[in-house]
Order: C-alpha cells, then sequence, then structure tokens
C-alpha cells in the first residue's frame, strides 16, 4: 500500500481551448479575447494564454496588472495584451518594454497616458455604464476632444448583472452603451464578459472577455452549464480511524459523534485554498471506478487538514483509495462555491495559489 | 499626481523576531520551535525561517509538507526540520536529501517509515489525544514494542480549544497526554502550538510549536492581544467618484445609494485574498498624518476592486491619498478574521499568496 501527503491540481489546457472554441461560437463574429488576470484564475496564466494562442489562434488577452502582462508577453508573440487596472507610475515602464495596451479607466488616467504615451499602443477606453466601479463616467465622456478620442482602439464597458438573464440592468446599461457609442463613430466596442455572450445579440459588440467560462465556471446560471470542467483537485487520504460516541472532532470541538463513527484525515485545508467555511459543510468524493462515494466534512476546516465522515463507505473502497477528490464532476466548482456560501469564481481563485500543491498541466 | 495600481504587502521580519522572543520567554524553559508550514503562513517560509535561525538562534522548525521543508533547508544550516504530514512515497526522496525528521501519525506511517528509514534521523510520534485528526490513537501506543518506542525522538500532540483558556477539553487531553507519557520515560514531549503557550505551565512540555502567533494573530483571544503585527497591506486608490441617489454599486447591485455619497474604488479584491464575504461590511482605512479615517466596503468584493464609501472623508485627505490601509493596527488581521465570518489563521494564509502582490521584506 503506497501512502502519499501531497494533493494535485490538474488543469486541463484541452478543455479550456474547448470552452474557448464554445465561447467564440456563441459570441458569433465578435472577437474572443482571453482574460488572464489573476494568474488565469490561478491555474496558470503563463500556460494558459500561450496554449490559446498557439492553438485556438486567440490574439487578445486581458490582464488587470502590468505585472500579470508582463509575464505573460513571451509566450503570445505579438498578440494584444490589456491591462484593466490601467498604466500607473508602478508599471510604466512595462507597457513600453512589453508593448501592453493600458485600459483607461478615468480622466487622471487618460492625463497620465498623454504623459508617458508609448509608441503604436493604443489604449481602449472604459467607460461606467452602471456598475460604478472602474471606468469614465459617461458624462465624463462629453468632456473628451475628437484628438482625445482618436487616441483609442476600443472604447469598453462592463456589466453588472449579466449572471441574471433577466435582471433589469442589462438592459440599462446596454442603452446607456449605445448612448456612448454615438461620440465614437469609428470605434470599436466591447461590453460582454463571459457572462454577456449568453445573453442577446446585441451584448456581443465587437469583442467579448472570457474569463470565468473559460475555466468551466457556469456564468450563465439560470440554464446547465455548457462548459467543459478544467480543473480536478484530489488530496491525499492519510488516516483513517474510529470514532466513539461522544467523541469530538477538530478545533473548538464544533462536531461530537452522536453513533460510531468511521472518519478519514484527508490532506488539505484552507492552506490549500479549501474554505473554512466548509466545515462541517462541505463534502468531498472517494472513488472506486465507476462508483463514487461522497463522503461529508466534519469539524473545523484546519490549515492542512479536512475530516471526512465515510462511515457509510465500503472497506473495499476505503482501502483502495489514495486520494479523495476535493473537485471534480462529481463536486464542481460551483458546488463548492454554493457551499462555502461564494461564488465558483473565488473558489477558482483561490485553489491553484498555495505553492505545495503539485501542479499538472495536460495538455 | 502619482498613480499606482499595484498593492504591497510588508512584512516585518523584526516583529516576528520580538515575538518568537516574547513567545520563548512565556514557555519558559521549553524549546521554542517555529511552524513555518503553508509557506510561513503565506509570508514567505523562506525568509522567515532564515532570518529566526540567524538572528533568533531558532534550530527547530515545522513544516506540513516535504516540499515545503526542502524549500527552507538552505537558509537553515543543520536545524532540525519536522515535517507533520509524514514521510510518503511523493517525498521520501527528500528526507534522505535534506535530512528532514518525519512526524509519524499512523501505524501506517510507521510501517512506512521502517521500510524507508534515514540515517541518523529519529522521528517524532504524534499521539491524537481528543482533536481526533491525525495521529496515533491512544491505544494504539499499546501496540509500539521497545524497539520501536526507542526509534522516536519525542512524542507530540495537538490541542484541540487551547484558544478558550476554560475549555474543559485542555484540561483532559493534558491528562491524556499525561497517561501516554508514561509509555516513553526516556522520551521529549510537545503539546502545544502557540495557543497552548498561554495555558498554564504544564502544557508547554519539552518544546513549543510556534505559529500564529509568531505572526500577530492574537492566540488568547480572550484578553489583549501581546503580539506585534507584523504585516501591513495597503492597495491604491485609483479612482474616486461620485453616487447619485439611486445608483447601484458592484456585481449584482447588492449596494444602492440612498443618499449621495462618494466613493473610491481600491485596487484589491478576492484574486488578492479580501474576502469575498467582506461584501458591504469590510472596511479599509485612509490616513493622512496621524489622523485616520475608516470606510466601508460597499458592493460585493470583486476579483481585482473593492469599491468604498468616503463620503465622510475630508477632501484634502483623499486627494493626497495613494493607497489605503487594507491591514494595518487600525485594521488588524483578527478585526479582518472576525469581519469576514472566519479566523485571522485563514486571512494570513490567503493574503500573501498572490504573485502580483509586491511583496516587501522588512528586516
Amino acid at each position: 500500500m503506497s501512502i502519499y501527503t501531497r494533493p494535485i491540481l490538474e488543469v486541463n489546457l484541452k478543455n479550456i481551448l474547448e470552452n474557448y472554441k464554445t465561447l467564440e461560437n456563441i459570441s458569433d463574429s465578435s472577437v474572443a479575447a482571453a482574460v488572464v488576470k489573476d494568474d488565469a484564475y490561478g491555474l496558470g496564466a503563463v500556460e494558459v494564454s500561450k496554449y490559446l494562442y498557439e492553438n485556438g489562434g486567440c490574439t487578445n488577452f486581458f490582464v488587470a496588472h502590468g505585472i500579470e502582462a508582463a509575464r505573460i508577453r513571451d509566450g503570445v508573440g505579438n498578440s494584444n495584451i490589456y491591462v484593466l487596472q490601467g498604466m500607473s507610475d508602478d508599471n510604466k515602464d512595462l507597457f513600453e518594454k512589453y508593448k501592453l495596451i493600458p485600459v483607461i479607466n478615468s480622466i487622471e488616467q487618460f492625463e497620465f497616458w498623454k504623459n508617458n504615451r508609448v509608441e503604436k499602443i493604443r489604449p481602449v477606453l472604459h467607460v461606467d455604464t452602471g456598475l460604478n466601479r472602474l471606468g469614465f463616467r459617461v458624462s465624463d465622456v462629453e468632456s473628451l476632444t475628437e484628438a482625445d478620442k482618436s487616441e483609442f482602439s476600443y472604447v469598453m464597458s462592463h456589466l453588472a448583472c449579466a449572471d441574471e438573464v433577466s435582471h433589469f440592468m442589462n438592459q440599462y446599461q446596454l442603452d446607456r452603451f449605445n448612448e456612448v457609442k454615438k461620440h465614437f463613430p469609428n470605434h470599436k466596442f466591447s461590453l460582454s464578459a463571459s457572462d454577456g455572450v449568453f445573453l442577446n445579440n446585441g451584448f456581443a459588440q465587437d469583442m467579448v472577455r472570457l474569463g470565468a467560462a473559460l475555466y468551466g465556471i457556469n456564468t450563465a446560471p439560470y440554464r446547465e452549464n455548457q462548459m467543459k470542467s478544467v480543473v480536478e483537485v484530489k488530496a491525499p487520504i492519510i488516516q483513517i480511524e474510529n470514532l466513539e460516541v461522544g467523541q469530538y472532532v477538530g478545533y473548538s470541538a464544533t462536531y461530537r459523534a452522536n453513533s460510531p463513527r468511521k472518519i478519514a484525515i484527508v490532506s488539505f485545508g484552507y492552506g490549500d485554498g479549501f474554505f473554512r467555511s466548509l466545515s462541517n459543510v462541505g463534502k468531498v468524493w472517494f472513488e472506486n471506478g465507476s462508483v463514487n462515494h461522497e463522503a461529508r466534512v466534519i469539524g473545523r476546516v484546519s490549515m492542512d487538514n479536512i475530516i471526512c465522515d465515510v462511515t457509510h463507505i465500503p472497506e473495499d473502497v476505503l482501502s483502495n483509495s489514495l486520494f479523495a477528490k476535493i473537485l471534480s464532476d462529481n463536486y464542481t466548482l460551483d458546488d463548492m462555491g454554493r457551499d462555502a456560501g461564494t461564488i465558483s469564481y473565488e473558489v477558482l481563485s483561490r485553489i491553484g495559489k498555495n505553492k505545495r500543491i503539485l501542479k499538472v498541466i495536460k495538455q
């Protein structure tokens, strides 16, 4: 019998590519840009962007920070790399060196751009149409001269509620965006991320910015997920023990055995990105060929381990299982996000970030 | 006026050292080991362990995984490095190469050790006294022969409720540990992590394992924190805007302005470790010399940004602030943990893990 201790994250690049193609088709004639900010939601921006560039013909990439853009440049040839947080004193050198395209979010950032222009680069103007986050306010647009406007390649905005198909904000923001467009007769436009592409055709515009759905998240949760899952996480089962009635489990003794229980200690904890809010709530899976058994997390999630109730799982499955599945088609990012009281985006962003997870990139 | 976009995490090694000394004193004659698992709770295990070794005389380090031990070996001379998750097929080479000391958690791990012994290394026997996580069960100890026992240097256990000074589990576990000790007349013993050192002297035993409190966390929350804070996080203010009555903020429009508001968009989000559960709840600080202003997060926390209500903050403070403080003495790890519905341990573990944060190590 082997013993393992280190958790494993598998990233399936083929499925990311397949999701990219699916979304590109849905978005019709729009340019399909890939959003690889936050290290491609924790999966590895260098690997993901290079793969989409080489195999998917993707030549437009969005990141949040200049430093993120610099890291992916090597793998994506002369692709356009857009930097959402914009250009600033702490990253302007990168824009020159790596030929990055800033998104201009404010009048101040536009002034900054004018003082720090990069040759042959045309920035993107970001106009806020209702999210009230980053972006020119609609009224600010009127202050732009014709010369100002000619600086920009694209005008973009971002939707607040596009994961709810019938939310009033969608049409409200589209209407506002169409008003803004009137000021820019010679420009291209981008409005939707990967939730907006599932709305009606008016939302696709000239370029869609595909992030969450690329990575298998259901960004249209009002219907079945059409995306392939791209992450699988498994963690070693280190120990299996019995609990007697009255015994407590974990920190602060939040679980008490009211009947004899069998428990498995699994080498995965909040240090590895397993939300502590999954204490006494989350689930992992024990697999034996085609038969899969769900097991509930009991007691508090600790930094390095979770404890799972495996009382109901057949002995031969337990004794042959080296790993418990943390994320899989049986328990998806969306499932875990819901159980943790958050969204799959936050789960995904966190799960790949501990350097002690063995990351396996499958092509 | 400068513009910045990249968040900054400052790690104060001097204060970690000072906390180490404070805890070492409290623990009296016990050996003070430093726990640097999970990359020193996200702060950088290589830097922290090297600093404590060179400046604090610390020569005992605990990590969770073999790979974590391998990474710190270079900086800590011939120190003892203990691996809590134990020795396994996927890390046994590291034990030989880096002279690591396995913690033996189960009968199976002990068998594995016997088949894979490393010369001159004496493992630690972990006995579970009530946490019901990893460790030999007390009844398993009786199965050990005298020859078996002589393999081990230390016998350790771990407390479940040591952050609650009067919790019945503390004495229960101590009693059980003292029972176990009778089987090991020639060994050394370790029971407490950095919460246990604040309990009475019986808990310190021969070695304490100092983790959370080293990093400024209050592990004895029934009294004022005696630790110095060791992390400060600040994030750039990218934009300041006004909200009209009736305008919504952020994804899913969860905040609506019921009066005119002024908002600041700060370059920090859940991708950077700011819990999404702080949506409409969390706080950041705007500082102007000695005057500090608290501002509430409004709307949903997004991946790269939070939006803060700064209506009440004087214009001159806002116009002179390049950064908002995310973590500081005004808003500590413990404060953020409480507001996020979790504990400071989880906040800390997460906050240092995004590669886009600029990590500044202060010696």
